[in-house]
């Protein structure tokens, strides 16, 4: 019998049957327009209210202090582009020429905003991340500058899974400010959230990314953390809404969804956590016994429990991808929202590994619905795979 | 029996059952990321590939001329301040004070985003409407400088329905560009979407946004048309989405139900709009027979058929609407959007009308579920209760 296996969480989760059970009324009798003073629109309302409660909670935050968004990228785009613009609107507040510090391995949501910025005069600092993929303090520290006005460093990467050290640079700016530095911190924690605990107080950050489809909602919708006080240019001009920081209806049901997915994340995240670590763990342990020549990347202790980022020497990754797929197992090279590239995953390549290990790097993410059955069927296929891949290559 | 009646349906439709399910299979077990190579990710893409063909063909475009955006805000962020930056990283491409016209009775996800690009610098001319709500083309023609790039003016207006002269302004931008003018025509559909027919060829428009929940689908989707060859800044920067047009996973399950939705639109447009228009002058003339000293606003010949915006004088629009809503009749006082504003609605103010008239006003917007017996059911109530209203006002 052909049985699928997803093991692309990291690029997508499926929907818990509790989050769409959630939704559903606001698909249908509850369909009011939040803005709309009547009935309708009080029902829409109170569910927004609640929704925000939800996700509020799950990283300590205030509940007025969440802006929801249409996913994660706008949410990045709207915390970098947004502060810069409500900086650079008040004459004299920030330099001239500001500048961001990031890292090398952002997601393009935060990189290619960087990208657009230096276009427009901001000068950017992509921190370097060395062979475990996780920035150094030290570095951070060493890159602050009289014009730097936010560092943008994610939670945890979203390729090979390493945390990096936000609560380091979260008290970094705080002893910053306290000294009177115009300096801010956001961090995408789009693959964070829901695998370890987050806290905006203790991480410190002004700005925080989240997303409903990494953890078992829908796509369409995210969240940015926006501590009280910090303000920003809406990116989203329009309505009223979202306390004038983005306009636009907001979409109830996704939101509903989010909310609820927030609650279940919270509850079962110790759960959670530990079961994806043990899969995860089982499953790298067979494949270092079974396949030969194959590198682990990224560090292997300090990462989210759900994801494996292996390179296969002498094959290409999507090659592997294909095989695997028509085996009805789905895993992925790199992002998915850089598939389409034809260049080797930049993360990897930011390791220092040479492009070969680049181009032969798979990321097999783990998530609430695998089971060890399923791990089973991926270790049987895997090593066939590889070696028939490695059979038919000219560089072998 | 307590009986709701929802006529409030420019601010936001109830989901079609037919919408709900199609949608629900992306809720469940087609859960990919439409950017992943594997099944899930085919599976999805093929869905959003449908989506854009249903949706193009409602407004004669091409299916690659549309862009998935979160809703009719952002469609019309991306259009205006897409195209000016576009044009503005081309040195010289346009003129350093380049120049915007749009109309007084825009919706605010047009009006503030020219709010905002007059403190960056962009002259914009506001349109008068007139009495009758409707721009004049010779205004159009008289407002274009040297410096001129946009013409934004919506299709159909969001509170009182009146229908803009869109194909004769595409005309005139035509015969400039035939001149050699850059000078580019954006038009919001939201509210004429699925109501009257709209064809991006005998519009002569380059960009033209619409919505999903204006046209019972779900909140959480919209589109931009962009003309081929037309160059925009995306404004959500991240993966190579929507051809590089707009960063962000689509949400493949309110986009799906978006297509369907513009397919129905489609298929029932002439039916629709000659049963909405019935139902709606069918209550108008009860309005006038039963009701003294009202006042029908905007031209009552050249606007959309689900519209009636009425003020009742000596009385207040808010006053009115909650002593309809405490029995069950849901209507608003203007855009969904403003609510919130304690100022009267700009479009009833932009018609010639006192204040008194703007703050009596009353938007009933009829839909694809609104019966004849709704329409009895407010002809029952609304006499007394604007009876009630006007014996306490001390404006009486």
């Amino acid at each position: 019998m052909f049985r699928r296996v997803y093991l692309d969480n990291s690029a997508t989760t499926p929907i818990d049957p509790a989050v769409v059970e959630a939704m559903l009324p606001y698909l249908m009798a509850k369909f009011g327009n939040a803005s709309s003073i009547h009935f309708y629109g009080q029902e829409a309302r109170a569910a927004l209210d609640k929704a925000r409660h939800q996700v509020a909670a799950l990283i300590n935050a205030r509940p007025n202090e969440i802006v929801f968004t249409s996913g994660g990228t706008e949410a990045n785009n709207l915390a970098i582009r947004g502060l810069i613009e409500a900086r650079q609107s008040r004459d004299g507040d920030i330099a001239a020429k500001p500048h961001v510090i990031t890292s090398a391995i952002e997601h393009s949501a935060v990189l290619n905003v960087c990208d657009d910025l230096e276009k427009q005069g901001v000068t950017v600092t992509y921190l370097p991340v060395y062979e475990n993929g996780i920035v150094r303090l030290d570095d951070v520290r060493a890159a602050i500058t009289d014009e730097t006005i936010l560092i943008s460093v994610m939670a945890a990467n979203n390729e090979i899974g390493t945390l990096q050290p936000i609560a380091e640079i979260g008290k970094l700016v705080r002893e910053l400010k306290s000294e009177g530095k115009k300096i801010w911190f956001h961090t995408d924690a789009v693959q964070a959230a829901g695998k370890m605990p987050l806290d905006v107080e203790a991480i410190g950050c002004d700005l925080l990314s989240i997303s409903a489809h990494k953890i078992y909602a829908p796509k369409g919708a995210g969240a940015l953390y926006v501590r009280r006080g910090v303000r920003l240019h809406p990116q989203n001009l329009g309505g009223h809404q979202e306390r004038e920081r983005r306009g636009g209806t907001e979409s109830v049901p996704n939101i509903v969804a989010f909310g609820v997915a927030c609650e279940l994340a919270q509850n079962e995240l110790e759960r959670s956590a530990a079961e994806l670590g043990l899969l995860r763990n089982s499953f790298e342990s067979k494949v270092g016994e079974m396949i030969s020549d194959v590198v682990f990347n990224g560090d292997r202790g300090n990462r989210l429990p759900n994801i494996s980022n292996i390179s296969f020497r002498s094959i290409e990754g999507e090659g592997l991808l294909i095989n695997l797929d028509m085996q009805g197992i789905a895993v992925s090279t790199g992002s998915a929202c850089s598939s389409g590239s034809l260049e080797p995953s930049p993360v990897i390549r930011a390791l220092g590994h040479e492009d070969e290990l680049a181009r032969g790097a798979i990321r097999f993410s783990f998530g609430r619905f695998n089971t060890v059955a399923d791990i089973d069927q991926v270790i049987e296929m895997l090593p066939k795979a590889v070696e028939t891949l490695r059979s038919l290559s000219p560089k072998k």
